[in-house]
């Protein structure tokens, strides 16, 4: 086992010897994983054929039955009730130094060979098990701190003022739907709704004709705090449980015709698509890094959305994708396009710990298992936009697949994946999976 | 015991002997109760100092403890299992014919002379015991389905043309924060956010100075759908469990700065009041009536929002007010001003078949214990607008209260509280009970 290097930094930020790069497990093709090597050990929920649901990590291409481990004795007996949960609330309402032993406990048995006899019976192929929700999702709010998605989205109603007078004080969002949430996998059912043309008289209810994806990650919430309280930015990460990939897909025509006054409603609500595994504050903690300066005239945040450890090492290092396969491509066994790449870190205009504390910022109560979106995390460049409505400028310019096929937004049959990787120079990348879906016809 | 009527009218819309206006109950004062005769058989979730929760019912000025019945074998039992939960749901979840006989066998053992010594045990003055939240609420929406509001509101910022293009079409609403909603009494604590004075050049994080109330009528889906499934209008009114009050408390400074693009957010999640009785969509059937006709030249709803017999018989005769007792009036020994009084019947521009069907048009999944806010019911007439906002005309007029005081929003210590009663001739009135909250000072 390598060397432990514990660097004690902002709240939950312990960077320890199960981050090391040269750590490795004795388990099959971990080591060369591109997404789950043993310095990621996310945490999800799997069930077996036929049997009920139990909590579980991905170590390569397996999935290890933390259920089973505990029960077996061999995880920390202070674990065992949470674990034998069939979501991940009860283990997140722990304390984070109880958590933080789960993840030593998980990586040791995972890296020294003389634990291999009692553990392989708990290792399943990850293709064998389907993975569900990893929580009971209380509320699901969505942000929108991507300023370059704001600024491009922006530019098509307002080209001189893309961004609206708040967007540099306020991290704005607002409250989605929990129940429509999926993992990656569920089917995009094509939305109806009412559709009104500009240049219809009346509106008609029918099938979205502009369906859309956004690119972005998820927040998963830790602890309950009671209402009326707030969060000091400080303790942010400390309720911050973990993050995943979220595609917040979107009716574009449904959008444009209800979301006045009061915001976007069932042009989102249809389905919302997360990837499964939670990957813990504890694993992305080598990857949080500088935010970008804020540009010279910016305001600078109010006090209670400011710290400067925040500033120092509260965003994300993680690069994130959007690939399209057609039915078509799929069908001449064509790769997927590629249709956007960047990061978060260049993206999130807000951090993480900033978005937490204004949600609570009114004394709001958040608990366990509530999801934050960080809206589409667009990049500044060209080919890094993270929906296509920003790709194809509003439906004109459309995308052209290798198949010949043309898109500006979403066919029927279109598979639609989003990846995300934290990478950081000196330590193993760690992959979250992916968040796919292949959209069907309306019904 | 009275005459047995039953006409079968739309889905779910069965008057039948529980509705006699001249049934009479052996509990005492009952009869002459405002809000809680034998006809009303509201349903909610209580429980006795150091002891769990049960369901109940209001009877007069008692909670009867339906859970306790249940067990003493008075009550069918099939409904058993449900009556031994602590939330609604289960009940809910039960089919329409199932909850019916719930209210039939309710209302014979509180007719019923010869029922009283072995129904006197589990009557517990309604002092004496407190009220939670019904449900556990999945998701919560909230709609702006008032006319008046919204052009009230509308014309604060559009004189000329109040309503915007899409509100004759689309029954609007969005989604609202689940975990802050509260049964009434909880205190309103005045909440912080971000504050940008129309001269200012910057925001600041202040207490709201523009706390408002609104008047809305909040209604219980019963049932579950999967995602990708509708509800066809016929269909509707099956979904609806209840009824209850609704205070959606605003704070409005916040909410301007905040709402652009994507709505309000931190302006209305720090607290939601409701009153804690499910008035059941079968004791409101009587009081279903006819949808005022639309204005000429209205736009005819979409044909999947259009059904003649939810026309017929599809809004609610409800009479609702507003009063409001600063702690100065309640120190004096003052009764509380009527601030405002409608009927939801007038200001309902959709109704809530129109609104449940709407809202699972792009095959959102409504499930059991969701709730969705009508929007302020203002009505058409000065002196029935349901808010502060459009009371002061933004602030501009203030309401002159008994203790010579005043007010345009309200202050900490005011005492607000709404009022609802479903009216109709030849029918016993029955009330909600009171949604009621004191605003605390800032923390």
């Amino acid at each position: 086992m390598a060397a432990s290097r514990a660097r004690r930094g902002w709240r939950s930020r312990v960077i320890d010897h199960t981050h090391d790069a040269a750590a490795s497990s004795w388990v099959e093709g971990v080591d060369e994983h591109p997404d789950f090597p043993v310095q990621n050990l996310p945490l999800g929920v799997f069930s077996r054929e036929g049997e009920t649901r139990r909590i579980g990590s991905a170590i390569g291409d397996y999935v290890v039955d933390l259920t089973g481990l505990a029960e077996a004795g061999l995880l920390p007996d202070a674990l065992c009730p949470a674990l034998s949960e069939q979501t991940l609330n009860a283990l997140f309402r722990l304390d984070a130094a109880t958590r933080r032993a789960l993840r030593h406990a998980l990586f040791a048995v995972l890296t020294d060979p003389a634990r291999q006899r009692a553990v392989v019976p708990w290792l399943y192929p990850a293709q064998s098990v389907e993975l569900h929700l990893p929580f009971a999702i209380g509320d699901y709010s969505d942000f929108y701190v991507g300023i370059h998605h704001a600024t491009n989205i922006g530019k098509l109603f307002r080209p001189d003022n893309p961004l609206l007078p708040n967007y540099k004080h306020v991290p704005i969002g607002y409250h989605g739907r929990a129940s429509s949430i999926r993992v990656s996998g569920a089917p995009v059912i094509r939305p109806k709704g009412q559709i009104k043309p500009q240049n219809a008289d009346h509106p008609t209810y029918a099938p979205c004709r502009r369906l859309d994806y956004e690119l972005e990650l998820g927040i998963w919430i830790a602890g309950d705090h009671a209402l009326g309280e707030t969060i000091p930015i400080a303790d942010a990460w400390d309720r911050i449980a973990g993050v995943c990939l979220l595609n917040d897909w979107s009716a574009r025509d449904i959008q444009a015709w209800e979301y006045q006054p009061l915001g976007p409603f069932l042009s989102k609500s249809f389905l919302t698509t997360i990837s499964p595994w939670v990957i813990t504050a504890q694993a992305l903690a080598p990857f949080r890094v500088a935010q970008p300066a804020r540009p010279e005239g910016d305001p600078a945040p109010l006090p209670h959305l400011w710290d400067a450890q925040d500033q120092a090492q509260g965003t994300l290092s993680i690069a994130l994708s959007a690939t399209l396969a057609s039915a078509a491509m799929r069908g001449n066994g064509m790769a997927a396009l590629e249709l956007s790449r960047g990061t978060a870190h260049e993206a999130m205009y807000w951090t993480p710990a900033q978005i937490v504390t204004h949600h609570a910022s009114n004394g709001c109560d958040l608990h366990t298992g509530d999801l934050l979106g960080t809206g589409t995390l667009s990049g500044p460049a060209p080919g890094s936009e993270g929906s296509l409505m920003e790709i194809s400028q509003g439906g004109q310019h459309p995308v052209l697949l290798p198949s010949g096929e043309q898109r500006c937004f979403l066919e029927d049959g279109d598979e639609l994946t989003l990846h995300a990787r934290a990478m950081r120079e000196g330590y193993r990348a760690i992959g979250f999976g992916p968040c796919r879906g292949i959209v069907e016809q309306a019904r």
